[in-house]
């Protein structure tokens, strides 16, 4: 069974199995002061152009939303986000466990746009009842978000200036970000992200990792932030564990490359789908493929193929997500367009 | 600079990097379906002779500690715990951000007794505004203790008692569990402890893995569980991480073999210390040493060694804490009686 | 400057002002336990005809929907709410001030409807990754509605069908409870509302009273419910404050004759408006008329009238909300029609 | 059977019963906007000489201390109270619940002092390990303590300072304000309190009102307060019920006239104790007295006399509380005197 059901189905890249076997008996304090965390932000803080930034390892996503938002929000606030952002739908609610709402917005294509942003902000400025009202502290997205889109450049400038008129930070989920940062329709990058983000994270655990995200406060984090890290039960005693593997991913360009090889492989998917005519749900982006499926496709292919179920289209159709990563092999693509074409042949013989 | 500053300094036992190294490319669902994690919670149960039990694999002590304590009090309940307790004082209020208020008991050498158990329980009941008290829900302890101490079958069936009693949850925290089974005073086995039970874990980040605990739920866990890790922000999209860990570490009785080591060059630091005359808080127990020292003593080790301070005990003297650990070795004990040796020559030559 | 601007400007019943006058030096012990707090949960039993029903008074709306919600749910579990519910919008995230997701159901008038909550629930358990979703613990209704529409009793009983399908809890919010029950629309009684729902509230403070409302668990609270009250900052030292206004109500049927005279109220603030050639935006049902205006109709009208603004319907016509109430008296409506047809005449001469 | 079992099982000064009936049928804007409500601020801004103070009224003493410390505190921090402070016993909780830990100091009758605070911060500030703990941000007082005693102007003046070089909000719980400032023992006043906090609050309940509590910023109140006593269910719709009440209190001294006659009623108490020959477990201070009662006198006592059980002090003597109040009465007082006289030629008897 040929398998490309997410980008986190495997371990890490290799020369952070090296890095962890060449440190591992080397003597190092905890909770992120060993030399490997101190290195890897300070080439984090090179990567994004911005000397001054902050940068906290957390071991996954969630945890990091949960964090993030929960910290930099006043108790009152609330975090606008699309109606399908991660936060919003996939987290168990994960903010809420934290006092706080999310306030949803709608989307297109997983993202949010800036007219619906104003138009909730003028709505909420203009109500007389606001003090009743959970007030919006931030805005949330993903890059790329849930259906492997992006945000230009433009974009972002246009929510920025919306944030900074309506006192808003902006926070960006990067869980794929170097999928995102990889993909020839990308015009945003780290130093744009820290220009423009009061916080932003850097996905390591479906892009190469084990696990751990890293997270950057470009110019203030929030008072005291190691301790309310260690009071959301988030902070590892071997802080090492993330340090090593970021070390390693932002050494020698890694974290690109294996991004741009994701990028690669996800083309190559998309292309054998579509030599044997499949049709697409949206033009690919970054490293996720969404194919429509016929209930016939759907039900041969699913004997040898795994991958996520995406949405229902209509009674016969639906959209399964497949999943490029830096561990996608070009045996893997051999191995999809032979067992593509071998379900053609089921297909028509039946 | 020689180092016995904690058990969580240096990396993992090699066997879970060759074991990482071995599994890197499979394939593996996310959030702890992977083969691994199933197969070390089944090993787990056979080391506990508990078939039934459910195991669960959580990054780390405190998250464990939060996670266990929150979803297994009613709300407008509290956690008993010695004032010494790792929840009381060394988690930054982590159990208080779920709303439990932490209720410290007197401890003796790091541990709760029974008697005051009782006692607290009765003068609970016994007051008519105890409806405006938080009430207990759960015993808290942990084994071995922060001092390195251990609760003997004897006491923990004792406070067992109490806990069916006064219908009390019973929970321990065992970041150092494999030291403490390891210890020549002790007397209690996993199988005791899920006799005894509701809740433990199995630390992992401080003997041999990288990080992550094993929680074993030996009859029931909180309703669907895996949610509410999810919710606390608490779950690895890469649950394979721990999984090989803790299937690694309950192969061939390596999580044993390798505590058993730690005791052995526990002993062997005390006696290289006893030795040059020095002397101790407390009898040697678990991997822990505690070592007095005066001023002068510490001012003259303290340029060749890391260690924990841990408490003043007069003007003069102070307590200062080693931790073996599965990595030290003779190496590391052949260096410290040198460098005893040489401290030694130091003091009395000025 | 008349105004109908909501149903809690004015004191209370004088009934009220004469028990609380009568009363006031009797020494009763407080936090509830007094004797008036006992005999209204006694009148209360009786009118819901629910005998082992147990009654709790809690000082206000918000208060009460917050406790209510947090202690009945699981920690994982969030409520199921109409999008217009008034804890999804106006009660500045109270709910998930207490760690749980509100859920949003579609709405016609202020009402969810059965198809819609089944097929929230279908879609929920058809998702494989619902493990990573909020789970749907309890439903919330209002009777009234924010829109001051009914629940017909077939609606309730269709809706308790799926709470028993799907275990969740039901619970309505009916801080305008008795304006419901007097409405001419209605078929539900309190015994009915006993019969169909796990905890319900009875409104005082919009219905006749100071403060304070009577919370009905008519089956069974959650677990040490008084201790949750207290820890919620939510307990009165002098319970009997509320106790007399309830007990003050449910004697010689007051909640329902003030009810049925505020609903006479609305009648004739609704005729009146009709009479001058209003419309409304939806027909009368409770004790809230819900005018259409124009632009200009607004601005004369506002020199005289106060009530709430409500909706904006498009450039020129908005929706305003006049409540009556117990209070409002034959001379207020006589005033509404001199000051009509004076705007009237107004509004001709410009 | 005559009781002074508290301060709080009456109902309140006919002054306000009066206001309340005056006001009844005035049509006021709802959640404290209400004019009463703004008066009441302004005589307390007044009373407590600091002119750009805010107040705000909250329904309960527990509902008031759990907004101020929840809303002052950042995330990370716990506050300070003597271990006996109520937050820290008798709220059930209630500050947890909001995610903050009660840190417990020493305390002789009631109070903690100067230099157990110091000595608490300097231990924390030289703590290596101080991020993993609860960071102090707060010092909690009430003025009067649970045991009646009150900290001098110079106590206060002492902690202050502490508090500044410390960077620790100050906060005092005035439940029982007024009992306090009409103490032959105070030299405190209602501006010095302003000086010198950061937020107190003036209580009511306790002080002649049916419920309500004026809490005081008298610089600066954390940001959008209102919403979040909204968020925390705090928020009484007819915020006017509270104003009416302290707008009453603080007319023509009312609220210091009745402290003084509950003063003087204590003594009173006091007296006809004293001289039938019982002793009191600590001088009388404000309006509680603690008379010491062998077991024969508790039995005999408790068949005419309701009191508050305080604690045992050896096998055959217990402290018991008798409060005086704004309601108590000479002819309480001449009961008391009859009925001790009657115990006394019982216990005689027999």
């Amino acid at each position: 069974m040929l398998s490309f059901e997410s980008d986190y189905i495997q371990g890490c890249h290799e020369k952070i199995l090296q890095a962890l076997a060449e440190t591992n008996y080397e003597k190092e304090p905890g909770y992120g002061a060993d030399r490997y965390s101190l290195s890897a932000a300070e080439r984090i803080r090179g990567a994004c152009d911005c000397p001054e930034a902050e940068v906290y390892f957390i071991s996954g996503g969630t945890q990091t939303n949960q964090l993030t938002v929960d910290t930099m929000l006043d108790s009152h606030e609330g975090v606008l986000a699309a109606k399908t952002g991660h936060i919003a739908c996939h987290e168990a609610g994960a903010i809420e466990f934290t006092g706080h709402k999310v306030l949803e917005l709608p989307q297109k294509d997983g993202k949010l746009n800036a007219a619906d942003l104003e138009n909730y902000m003028e709505t909420f400025l203009a109500d007389g009842s606001r003090d009743h009202l959970v007030f919006p502290g931030m805005v949330y997205l993903s890059q790329p978000t849930e259906y492997g889109t992006l945000y230009s450049e433009k974009e972002l400038r246009q929510i920025r200036k919306l944030c900074d008129r309506y006192e808003l930070k902006l926070y960006i989920d990067g869980a794929r970000m170097g999928y995102g940062l990889a993909s020839p329709c990308n015009d945003v990058t780290l130093p744009i992200l820290a220009e423009l983000c009061d916080a932003f994270y850097i996905g390591g655990t479906k892009v190469g990792a084990l696990c751990g995200e890293a997270l950057v406060f470009p110019r203030k984090s929030p008072k005291q932030f190691i301790t309310k890290v260690k009071q959301h039960g988030a902070m590892l005693a071997k802080g090492r564990l993330i340090g090593i593997q970021f070390d390693t991913l932002f050494q020698d360009d890694l974290y690109f490359t294996i991004s741009r090889h994701a990028m690669t492989m996800a083309t190559e998917i998309r292309d054998a789908f579509e030599e044997m005519g499949y049709s697409f749900h949206m033009p690919l982006i970054s490293n996720q493929i969404f194919v429509i499926l016929t209930e016939k496709q759907r039900k041969t292919l699913s004997r040898y193929l795994r991958y996520s179920f995406w949405e229902r289209l209509d009674e016969d159709r639906c959209v399964v997500r497949l999943a490029a990563s830096w561990a996608t092999t070009e045996e893997d693509i051999a191995e999809l367009r032979q067992l593509l074409q071998k379900c053609k042949e089921e297909m028509e013989s039946c």
